[in-house]
């Protein structure tokens, strides 16, 4: 058994059973243990941040690591922004890289970078693998790191000649690292600040305190004390839909963050941060909360959110019949011109039970969120890293995961071109996913920064670095060069029956939304 | 004046006056400023590595940097791979990367990263401006950076504060650090080596070597001592084609390397590095230059190459009339199918005069060099870092620099989906690409390589990783989404025909070629 075949058999008895690549030479003797090994689904992608974004989709929805195979220095430098990305989202990943032969890295051929320094920016854990009787365990620590509570960014590079030579076996993957799941401490403390003061009191949920259960709990909190439940502005994934405690955002636009937290006494962090403006702007805080507002963090990454949240409601009492009410709208079919608000009807009505959102709509999707509250229940994601090009390699890992369930992707034009290869693989695969772009043909959200930055009045030259018409993407075409079926739609009506009739069909199907 | 403006200003005064941008937030203070500062040309990319790529590409052919504008660390990462093939191909760029304002990074909002730390592996100069009043001199000392001899790739990082607060004015840009022009000495050693052993010696150059009058150069020294006289098997540029001496590259394939180089006793080394395999093999060695063999360096990168040669003739007494004689063959216009010979004789027939030929054609146009010798004169550009997705962002800033030069793109169906978004840009600026897709529907290279690394015969899930029939690409489809012209050819007439329509209409076009 050479290195390869003992980190493959390695990664399979860790639990690590799919493997999103674009392998090249370095990487042949993996894809050779692949023919041997029949536990691994490989899957292919074309750019490397198909693979990546993938992997921190994959685990979103499946709770345990993918791995990827990445060649070399620069095939990592393709992923990093989706590993960037993922390692926001306290995603998992055993991110292989190869790396030449150990012995020939001196003689600085072309493909000769410096891997590790690429990799730390977005890795939690580290290692170049320095033999072939060394990389069954360090496949079994990268397993070890990747599904460590936080979970991490577990970086492997496996040199050439460590895949090749002979090695010894495998290797038992050693207890992941994980954090006490919550401090009794800390729920005590939150629930004095909610008996005391909760009416002023913001609970900020993040993380797995946004699963389906963690939402029933808060919603009994706020029932029983009066307190506010958010989330912030963005989340790795959210239980909603129908029937499910509907809780708002942080918004995005600084100026009305600001107001909505204005009257916060407490803040009461679970899972989340300290709320910050995505970007500063001259002449404003980066730092949301009021003047005298109080921190209290609850749980951080990696603990047990739900527990806590458990323990918080018993030390409150909070019963489910005191769970805050809520009513939910009917949900409207719109019709006529397509609007902000009849997009996200027509979205509303077309999410199906148990579908998974995922959003990068950027400005056209600021106002889905409360228009799809009413939807039948689903799971939404978002990017926690702000590196667009995020939803459509998540999308591809989440459909891998999920294989029961459909996917749906909204994405902005701008956003779909950093990785609309994810197309291709969506269509290998046979993946169901739904992939609808908003196309307004420009970046649209720089419009808005340009001003809230004091840029100005854009004039032509700057104009022509925010629109995107000149000329007009034809995503349809796009989508039938990677073999997806592709409609553009330019009514509501009409949007409501591509939608339905693309979630009714299996495989991938791409919408455009002319906007 | 604000730091944006002192900074395009500076960039105008350093003769900078193009810029590959795909900005973002942080980065519209300077997107500002160009409305008011009407010299800078701003090309915008849909994708970071296609700004990166093209900068390349337009230092290749203009011999002077141009600037870049990339968004943060995670646009910065989109840009490394492209980076890292200019890096090794020693074009100089001014790699601007916008930055959080200084005193919102400790916040950790979600764009916030490591941008010094991604930026190193490909920057020879990195530098975070501190305040607005540094950032002239910065980008004047970037710039320097950039012009050096050899040139670097210089990243400035521009933190948002940096950008919109007030500044002093322009900053005078040093003068660049050079190399001295070459040494006398390695000259004579040359000679002397030259003198006695010439039979036996590889004159091996790259860099400003090649071009038309190092060729001529070369030339007269080759028939005038019988050296050889070769080329790295990638270089930056080589100016080819009828009337000029033709020289054959060392061969990617490691076998053919060994057997081309084994009776060598001297290699004189012109900008060039002692060859190395581009990958290890098992039991092959990393050297490709046979036992005893020596090694002199005459020129290094950044050396004045040229002026080397012509006292190297002096020494040599080598005249124009010892000129190496050369028969160019005649062009054959094929019919029929296509083929690797055919497609290699319908390209060497189409290059039109004066083309620039950026070369990414891999498996398929191994052969295209000896074919391509008696085609018009051009230059030829090829990947000097080996990362994939390198040709048509090189061809977009190439067409960029050279208005008045056609640019044909010959890029494997692989290599073209990494970077596939560069023909928006050709489309939007109406650049002259003609970009020919070798579409035989696989990573053809890698099974070559599957047998190289003795990996063995390739089974069902291994092929799985090398082909991209499963669904076929269509490359005019893509083209067409993108605004750009395309056909499909399947035949070596059909090919002929569709190559001079191309190059004689103006603007971007695509040509498929289903092999």
């Amino acid at each position: 058994m050479n290195g390869a075949e003992s980190l493959v058999r390695t990664l399979l008895t860790g639990g690590i059973d799919v493997c999103f690549a674009n392998p090249g030479t370095s990487e042949m003797h993996f894809v050779a243990a692949l023919d041997r090994l029949p536990g691994m689904r490989c899957v292919l992608g074309l750019f490397e941040g198909v693979a990546t974004g993938a992997a921190d989709g994959y685990f979103r929805m499946r709770g345990q690591p993918a791995s990827t195979l990445l060649h070399l220095g620069p095939g990592l430098a393709n992923g990093l922004a989706n590993l960037h990305n993922a390692k926001k989202a306290h995603s998992g990943i055993v991110n292989i890289v190869g790396q030449h032969a150990g012995y020939h890295i001196s003689y600085n051929a072309p493909l000769t970078s410096d891997i590790e320094g690429l990799a730390r920016p977005v890795s939690t854990w580290v290692r170049t693998s320095p033999d072939a009787r060394s990389v069954a365990a360090d496949g079994a620590a990268a397993i070890a790191a990747a599904k460590s509570s936080p979970a991490q960014i577990a970086t492997l590079i496996l040199p050439a000649d460590a895949a090749w030579n002979e090695a010894d076996g495998i290797a038992e993957v050693p207890a992941a690292k994980l954090c006490p799941s919550y401090s009794p401490q800390a729920v005590d403390v939150a629930a004095k600040i909610l008996r005391g003061d909760g009416s002023r009191a913001l609970l900020l949920m993040g993380g797995g305190a946004l699963s389906e259960h963690g939402l029933v709990l808060a919603q009994r909190i706020a029932g029983k004390t009066g307190c506010r439940v958010m989330a912030p502005t963005f989340h790795p994934r959210m239980a909603r839909g129908r029937g499910r405690f509907s809780i708002d955002r942080i918004p995005y636009v600084i100026d009305q963050a600001l107001l909505l937290l204005k009257d916060f006494r407490h803040i009461i962090l679970v899972e989340a941060s300290d709320p910050v403006a995505f970007f500063a702007y001259p002449n404003k805080p980066s730092l949301l909360k009021p003047q005298g507002c109080q921190l209290h963090r609850m749980t951080d990454w990696g603990e047990n959110s739900v527990a806590a949240l458990e323990a918080l409601t018993h030390a409150l009492q909070a019963k489910p019949r005191d769970s805050e009410r809520e009513e939910f709208a009917e949900l409207i079919k719109p019709t006529g011109a397509l609007t902000l608000t009849s997009i996200a009807q027509a979205i509303a009505c077309a999410i199906p039970e148990n579908a998974v959102v995922v959003d990068e709509s950027i400005t056209s999707g600021r106002g889905f969120f409360p228009l799809t509250a009413a939807a039948a229940p689903h799971d939404w994601l978002q990017n926690m890293g702000g590196s667009i090009g995020f939803s459509m390699p998540v999308a591809t890992g989440a459909a891998v995961a999920c294989p029961d369930r459909k996917v749906m992707c909204m994405v902005g034009d701008g956003s779909a071109m950093y990785t609309i290869q994810s197309l291709w693989t969506q269509a290998r695969e046979g993946l169901d996913v739904v992939t609808v772009v908003f196309a307004n043909k420009s970046y649209q959200i720089l419009r808005s920064e340009f001003e809230s930055v004091r840029a100005g009045e854009p004039g032509k030259r700057a104009q022509d670095m925010l629109t995107l018409d000149r000329p007009a993407l034809d995503f349809v075409a796009l989508a039938k060069g990677m073999g997806v079926p592709g409609r553009t739609v330019t009514t509501a009506d009409d949007l409501n029956k591509t939608l339905v009739e693309a979630v009714r069909e299996p495989g991938p199907h791409l919408i455009e939304v002319d906007m």
